[in-house]
């Protein structure tokens, strides 16, 4: 099987966002994804890209991607981050989730990161085996906080005068 | 007790990196800082800054700061990450931390955002009861996936042929 990696372009959104919509299924928040196609072209493809995306093909078809962009620690600089990487169901277990993988991994090795880093659902066994194998190190210390539109808006309304 | 949170300078990143420092040594890692005050400014006051940085003073003495920057959810778009806020070990329960906290959220907000994500140690009780009281969802869920310098480098030379 040939599996060929190149970035993404903008007509490749409208398949990415179905991508992004089956990993929100699989990862249990089918209602999670409230960005368009379109807004992953105004945010991926304008002057200042929030994102780098990659796209698998496997007979010219879309079969997978990966999307990361940079991130910053305070203690070893710039590192980059895999925000997704997502191959369709029907196509898993053929290498092309390595492939995108690899494909990540290069990228940001071009830029001279200290780190690359990720999250991992727990429940996700073969994703974390996946990652360990490949040399990642998975930590049970740190707990991800996370503020949402509504809790950031009444934390707004209930500080106003600080 | 006068707080007083502004934007970070170039002059002051010698007093963040002793910060930074200090919060490696409480969370068990005292070698893991491997950037400098020069590398603070170089990343973080270029054309393309890399973070924004405040800093909180006490009769002029920069007591704590908190630093992120922009990330980008595939479900909600443009979030912002607060990487760290800290604030030196005698000058703690004064409202300090809870001023950078709220700067670093109205900073946020005015973004738009709809995501604000950082992650504490687990054992950091402290923290994660204040996160908590301040509307902040901590998950146990996901976990932190890592390559360092020598895992990105083994990966590289072990598939240098894909």
């Amino acid at each position: 099987m040939n599996v060929q990696i190149r970035e993404a372009k903008k007509d490749d959104m409208k398949d990415v966002i179905k991508l992004i919509n089956e990993l929100a299924v699989f990862e249990k928040e089918p209602r999670a994804v409230v960005i368009s196609s379109e807004d992953l072209i105004k945010d991926g493809f304008g002057e200042r890209p929030l994102f780098s995306c990659f796209v698998a093909l496997v007979n010219n078809r879309i079969s997978g991607m990966c999307l990361g962009y940079p991130r910053y620690s305070t203690w070893k600089g710039p590192t980059m981050h895999l925000e997704d990487l997502i191959v369709t169901q029907n196509m898993r277990g053929k290498g092309i989730g390595f492939a995108l993988f690899s494909h990540f991994i290069k990228f940001s090795h071009l830029k001279n990161v200290r780190r690359i880093e990720w999250a991992v659902l727990d429940w996700n066994i073969d994703a974390i085996n996946f990652y360990k194998k490949n040399g990642a190190y998975v930590s049970k210390e740190w707990q991800i906080a996370q503020m949402n539109e509504i809790a950031i808006n009444n934390f707004i309304s209930n500080n106003e005068n600080i």
